[in-house]
């Protein structure tokens, strides 16, 4: 409750702020919790390895729209996002469960499409689906996954390593999904005005793919492995740049100096930016869905790093606390902020 | 698709034959899934140990309806649901992980009382909470929670071990829960329509507390144990007793004979299945949310298991496949089926 008695809004929280404070009196009592609220995934000790355990909910309305969301892209894509926290924490995800709650209005035949979706995304980054539930819904299609992974003690990586100096990387670019979701928002709405007009996404074939079907880049992590590479923290970008950027550094207890001319933006993305009237660096800041890997390392591996082809640089983690700013070509300074909790509606 | 070229009803499928359905093409391939799909919790093996993940989701006008549902109580039952498969494993559940969707007509107090009740319900059974995610929802509020848990290699119990002959055992009673949801649907439904009838639920205490805040037989697990007695297989009853019951059977393919008589039903249960006309073995069959255990031990064990208050006998497996009876006092046998997939609407 706030002075004037009235109840504390949902929205005035961030995202990560409202969890933290609903679960702020749980505290980890068993040794084999060694690792609980606060990362990408739960770390339990399983003897000689540790396992990863990191769930994630889809729901309708929120996270896609059924209008133009293909049901078996949509199965895919909630596995890459639950294995991306897997992915984010260093380990290897292995197995998954599912659970979803269907309204009458689907068929056995749809929701097979989604499970289809589930099967080429579990080909694909090589996991078993292990487990999960269907149940009915009357308030819409709800999806809830649960990645499990391993990885060998010592090796996981979390957000809190990030040291003054270290190097900001990131893998891929940012802002496609944002931009294909205005794409396709924008046709629905056409679309829905005047039913004669068909969508036209000839050319946004990319900025869709994004958004529709996206993939994580898991080689990224055996190139780190390979290359030697130790990252002191890493995160997964799903919330958006600057908001899993801000993350890593309010768990470090760090700042962060990143440069506007160094964000990777695609070609197409600057495009459908430009139509939408948007600086292109806005939706790669805070878009969100990206699914990338936004990882710290040590200033001396700077050489290692730029002889990888998919890592880039965007700049450096700075001593002072809460001080996040991204620098333009013109020597101009402006605040990094997270976004407030919005939900990404897809409505 | 039918002959008549139209889509499959998901209500032709029961619960557990859609996911079988949905499922029946994914293969474990990895050697760490040593038990995937098809029992209440996947098995990962962690070298000395196996650890126990299991999934559930509850939907708000499915699994409750929130005119009656206290946050609080909602919080702790959904652990208790989460909880009671990685027992009926014979695990001990140690982390628990949960996501909810939350749309905003909710205040943080109201999420607060919701982790409220899990935090109670994780203090009582010494369990972390690990992990999870807060989104919003447009479409009513969803929790998801993935239970972990561990068990020693050897120990666990699954549903495809009952032979002929063993004996078929459970705890405590049976459509307590059912009969608690019935009454308070009747006060709201009479509040609904006169809104100065305050409900009068004095001499209902039993009914409606197994309804809206359920608790687990852990301790039976322990006596398990410490008698000596190895369960042939097990599952807690959720679904209702017949529709669990034949889930072993299958499992197992088996049949099975239970007594009439013998189905444990609680005094207040009976008195207000009498109040609605039903009788009293229907809910005790069929109504589900008993959080009871349902297991199965060799006849051999019959001694030590009438030595336990906490354990009753309700009847024998039997040889033949889908033979499943219910037999009366008066010699008279009835053929035993799970309900359909109705979802428990709870609006």
């Amino acid at each position: 409750m706030n002075d004037h008695g009235e109840k504390t809004s949902i929205g005035e929280f961030g995202k990560y702020g409202l969890i933290h404070h609903l679960t702020k009196n749980f505290r980890p009592s068993l040794k084999s919790t060694l690792l609980g609220i606060g990362d990408d995934a739960a770390v339990i000790d399983s003897r000689n390895c540790q396992t990863l355990v990191s769930t994630d909910m889809f729901l309708e309305g929120i996270h896609f729209s059924l209008v133009y969301t293909p049901l078996k892209h949509l199965g895919y894509k909630a596995v890459v996002r639950a294995i991306s926290d897997i992915y984010a924490m260093n380990g290897t995800p292995e197995q998954l469960l599912v659970s979803t709650g269907i309204s009458s209005r689907f068929a056995v035949e749809d929701i097979e499409l989604i499970y289809e979706g589930i099967g080429a995304a579990c080909e694909r980054y090589r996991i078993d689906l292990a487990g999960g539930d269907t149940t009915s819904s009357v308030t819409g299609l709800a999806i809830s996954l649960t990645a499990i992974g391993r990885a060998d003690k010592g090796s996981i990586i979390k957000r809190n390593g990030a040291r003054p100096n270290d190097l900001i990387c990131v893998t891929g670019d940012f802002g496609a999904a944002y931009m294909g979701l205005q794409l396709l928002e924008r046709e629905r709405r056409l679309f829905e005005k005047s039913t004669g007009i068909q969508p036209d996404l000839a050319g946004y074939e990319y900025v869709i793919g994004r958004q529709l079907k996206p993939d994580f880049p898991a080689g990224t992590l055996l190139e780190l492995e390979n290359s030697k590479i130790v990252p002191t923290s890493m995160i997964d970008v799903t919330e958006g740049l600057a908001s899993d950027l801000i993350q890593i550094c309010k768990q470090s207890q760090t700042g962060c100096r990143i440069y506007y001319s160094k964000i990777p933006v695609d070609y197409e993305t600057s495009r459908v930016a430009e139509e939408f009237n948007i600086d292109p660096v806005t939706p790669a800041l805070n878009g969100g869905e990206d699914y990338e890997l936004l990882f710290t390392a040590p200033l001396e591996d700077i050489d290692k790093i730029n002889s990888l082809h998919s890592v880039k640089v965007i700049g450096y983690i700075t001593e002072q606390p809460e001080d996040y700013f991204i620098a333009g070509d013109d020597g101009s300074e402006v605040r990094l902020s997270a976004q407030g909790w919005t939900g990404k509606a897809a409505t």
